[in-house]
């Protein structure tokens, strides 16, 4: 591994040591599961990414976003890069978090500008990064590019106490590869794992859900999106061990909750 | 104008020059549109890009696109951003160019990262840049963002020489924002507009083809992508004004062609 950072960073060494460090300190004192009271009608907002990731959506589409995970007190809202600084304004102060995307939805720029990217939202004000990982690369096993990708942005984000999410695109994906998507997360320092962008083939299931935190133990987040619209489908993630949900329905479900409550 | 660019560059006025002098040698020489034969059975490969962006594509896929653009003499291949240095060395010394996409195929990056990622391109060897212009914020009304994130890629592009498309994603358009997003494109310095991403609601149609060219007339080139997968769709393209195709069946719509020739 020091060799191949050595080849993508100019200080590559105090990199593989600083890792190291991360490491170490996740080893000590697993980090990947907030502590959240119990999921349930009156606290699932606190488990949900109020998303919107849609092209063609305005800043005015973000201004009531934004509203409604103030309203709702959502987890974080997701927004597209270029909406980060707005959101970060407007959600200043509040405990809703701003996460964005990076190499989004395809997974396939380059590392560094994956890094650049990564850079740009955190000084845009983003809390949270949702990166994509190379899926062809995975595909082909070229995990040393695979891992490169994701440590390019999970060391900006840790210098930023920001916390990355790695979305596997599970749709396009084998379990075995799931199982080494999660893997390589792990090792680069990832905070979660993530099943779907929303764009691909498909959104969560529930066996990808089960088979991610399996993988991954209680050494890391898991956040399954793409396709949860409904309260029961919420639930039904979270039973089968995801700790954090992307859906752009938050408000309908949050609704559908109170009327069980 | 001058205000807008000194708000992202440190030297913005000696860009501003730089901008008016493209500006002026395009008015005086426009060269949109290449010298190429009437497009026909035997001379179609020369308006086609032949494309792979899917995001499961592995380098092996590259490979092949790569052999087969050769074979059959297409205009450039198209291929994400992490494979660019592969098909650049594959096609190194051919006719064939490298293009690649920005910002693909959301739009929704910040123009700073596009400009990032079009630098990254150009090193790595790409040729062509296919950029997806901010659709929310051209729905929003912000022509100035709108022009910022064209700039931002044409500056770097125009410097190393290369051609920058500008995709609209017409099918989340109306009439009237495609042309609004073409003179965006042309003001600021692009090489071609471009219908779609292949990743949004539709492909390109006769009418958006029509409407770009109407709107660009002689000064600019048009490609038409997304959807096209006969040789019948390909002419119809060009007959509309259209002087390049994106597609990613450009070998099955060569045989056709052949079949026909």
């Amino acid at each position: 591994m020091a060799k191949h950072l050595n080849g993508n960073h100019p200080d590559g060494e105090l990199r593989v040591v600083r890792w190291a460090q991360w490491q170490t300190a996740r080893w000590l004192n697993p980090e990947g599961e907030e502590e959240l009271p119990p999921p349930g009608p009156k606290t699932l907002a606190r488990y949900i990414d109020h998303t919107l990731l849609k092209p063609e959506a305005t800043p005015r589409d973000i201004e009531t976003l934004c509203r409604e995970a103030l309203e709702w007190g959502f987890a974080a809202v997701c927004v597209a890069p270029m909406y980060v600084s707005l959101a970060a304004d407007l959600l200043s102060g509040s405990d809703v978090k701003v996460c964005t995307v990076v190499g989004f939805p395809l997974g396939s720029t380059e590392a560094r500008t994956k890094m650049y990217e990564a850079m740009q939202a955190l000084h845009d004000g983003a809390q949270e990064l949702d990166m994509v990982l190379p899926v062809g690369y995975l595909k082909a096993g070229r995990y040393d590019r695979v891992f490169q990708h994701i440590y390019a942005v999970v060391d900006v984000a840790k210098e930023a106490g920001a916390k990355v999410k790695v979305i596997l695109e599970t749709g396009l994906l084998t379990p075995e590869e799931i199982v080494r998507g999660c893997l390589l997360a792990e090792a680069a320092g990832a905070d979660f794992v993530k099943t779907s962008t929303g764009f691909g083939p498909r959104g969560a299931t529930v066996e990808d859900v089960r088979l991610m935190r399996k993988t991954v133990g209680d050494k890391m987040g898991v956040k399954a999106a793409g396709g949860i619209r409904t309260y029961a489908q919420a639930m039904q993630m979270l039973e089968a061990g995801a700790n954090r949900l992307g859906t752009s329905t938050g408000v309908r479900i949050m609704k559908e909750a109170q009327g069980r409550a």
